[in-house]
């Protein structure tokens, strides 16, 4: 690598933020009449569907505040636009996100009825997420406690997340999920300055000790998607499950909590988790990353298994500059630049703005949308800009 | 047409049955240890899973039972067999396959312990189906009483079938789905001699209301996946949802009831759907039927909306023959040698038997399993059963 590569790059992932991908969520989400956002945009940035996904709601909210608190004061002409679109999701979120009990439901309809139950915990993580950056935009205690006592709430759904709408029968093949401790990761340092010192660390300590102990198979050399209570292998479609990009994502998760930690072995073992779960998913045929596998090379349930998903690159490109930036190992440099180069042929979309977000596998647009149920302003956005921090940190080494 | 073409295509199609497809079901399902069949079979028939699910069990019962009773004669060596495959299944389902409440169970795990919850109704469908074939193949009253028994379950949890599985808020957007009203159309059938005539002719007037007038949109010309109660379009993604395989597997069911009742504008109805449900849903680019649709264009939520399904192909084949059979007409014909030759060129598999299942949108095998959660012996000799039983009445006219 030369620095004026690294410079291009910067200047890349920092003006496809704030040039493209943002301005299009700007400029064709808002829902002026009802509030919160549209998600499901065409590839034009058309309103195909106009329901509103809590996640997506959550999301976008957490973007712009994120924005906002890190680099709003860089771009001064920018940054109450950026506060003004966040609070348009939080009103409608607090308006019509939650049940009674507090949780948050699924999705709504465009003028805020209910029409998801709150079966799905990850609501309740992205609304944290929302109102904790919110907060600290903003200063207001409302969004501090609405972030603090959801977080709480999750801990304490944590064991049975999905509630009454688990349709497993319990006791017979008993199985915990990677994506609840992975986001948890997370979650513990977005909201750290509102919770106590003791509950921050005992979380990133469990979550640690799952995401890199637990569901790591250290026969497999990967991550589980699911594996029982005690953290073996089940013999079972959900046990066989590999989800790279999940993984993936996890490990950048992770060298976060390590650097703010000063554990090195931990920063090293993510990193090798990383490469190891790319050489494993990477397709060599066509390029780009399996969505799903099975880890014993039977077929998975999943029909999508062989798709290019935008969220499985974009954070494989985050955790490789982090990687690199924290190790200097030239596999993850070397790694990047063919993720980067297989993403930016393939995603982007050059004449209306914003990214495709699923490719068949030979990288084909498969759904010409930029925006839909779960696609929305949230993980290109965060991944464009932590390449972008990393890179500006590499330039100035 | 030429007669030779008929001779032909009624030998391959019984030939396929006969000596392919269900000597590998026997060969390779059995499970002797604890009974029922293993489904999830690779390329060549070996497991690679062994959880149950209740819907193939069932369904397995079912093909061997109904063979029995209709062309067991034909087969003397045979008969013995297919009975016993069926009692194997029948006997594990039997032992298994029940909640308290008489319900049937999602799956359980090889030796029977219940894995997922009775949430799904079809499971209870497919048991119904299963146990009235039995009951004919064997003349035991005991299976009659619990198809027939089931069957008055299922019609009293129709309206809600998912019943505290729900997850959608109910009121806001009430919509009921095309699957059970079709399923019903073909169980009416099934089990009618367990069963007070009024019951039958009632069950089947609403069916017949249900498929053709209710989920029927005149507008579109096309019947949709979900509507409203009143049967309304919904502009949602359930709502504007088409699966044209669906439609299409609806339309011999609702053939054969026509068939029944004599009624010849419901056949010509039935067979003007399956023609524009083609037309429609055909892939002009690449070949076979797709798999989702969005009515109105738009991107549909099922990633794998453009994957060519076996069961889709299968149960066009049914419509086709029938059609043309009951009306002669000629596009029925030409759709058949078409569908007919996509399928025979891309499904069977000539080095290990069976038919694969799923294909990606070029026709290339995306899962290389002869069965799994969802695909067992159940499409492929049915609809091999149905062709050849119709192709041969061609012949003979």
């Amino acid at each position: 690598m030369t620095s004026s590569t690294v410079a291009q790059y910067t200047a890349l992932y920092r003006d496809n933020l704030l040039n493209d991908v943002l301005p299009f969520w700007q400029r064709f989400s808002p829902d002026r009449e009802h509030g919160g956002f549209f998600t499901c945009l065409d590839r034009t940035g058309e309103v195909y569907d106009t329901d509103k996904f809590i996640w997506l709601q959550a999301r976008q909210v957490w973007t712009f505040s994120m924005l906002y608190n890190r680099v709003g004061s860089l771009f001064p002409d920018q940054k109450a636009d950026w506060l003004g679109m966040a609070q348009l999701g939080a009103d409608f979120l607090q308006k019509h996100g939650r049940a009674e009990d507090g949780s948050w439901y699924f999705s709504t309809t465009r003028d805020g009825k209910p029409l998801v139950q709150p079966y799905n915990i990850f609501s309740d993580c992205f609304a944290t997420m929302a109102f904790g950056q919110l907060s600290l935009a903003t200063g207001r205690d409302e969004y501090a406690h609405l972030a603090e006592s959801t977080f709480r709430q999750i801990l304490a759904r944590r064991d049975n997340p999905k509630g009454a709408w688990n349709k497993a029968v319990s006791g017979t093949r008993p199985l915990k999920n990677f994506a609840l401790p992975m986001i948890l990761c997370n979650l513990a340092l977005e909201i750290e300055p509102l919770l106590d010192k003791p509950l921050v660390e005992q979380t990133i300590d469990e979550c640690i000790h799952e995401v890199m102990t637990v569901f790591f198979d250290p026969d497999l050399g990967l991550i589980r998607e699911n594996v029982t209570p005690d953290g073996r292998m089940s013999d079972s479609f959900e046990g066989r499950l590999l989800n790279p990009g999940h993984a993936i994502e996890a490990m950048w998760f992770s060298m976060d909590l390590a650097v703010r930690r000063g554990d090195r072995a931990l920063v090293d073992k993510a990193v090798q988790i990383t490469l190891d779960t790319l050489t494993y998913a990477w397709d060599t045929d066509f390029g780009g990353i399996l969505y799903f596998m099975d880890a014993s090379g039977h077929p998975p349930q999943q029909l999508e298994w062989d798709q290019k998903l935008w969220w499985v690159h974009v954070e494989t490109l985050i955790s490789l500059l982090k990687g690199y930036q924290l190790t200097g190992n030239q596999a993850c440099w070397e790694w990047f630049e063919r993720v980067h180069a297989y993403t930016w042929s393939h995603f982007p979309d050059p004449i209306n703005g914003e990214w495709f977000g699923y490719l068949n596998r030979r990288g084909e647009v498969l759904l010409p949308l930029k925006g839909g149920k779960w696609k929305g302003c949230y993980h290109v956005p965060r991944g464009l800009y932590q390449c972008w921090q990393v890179l500006e940190n590499l330039q100035n080494l």
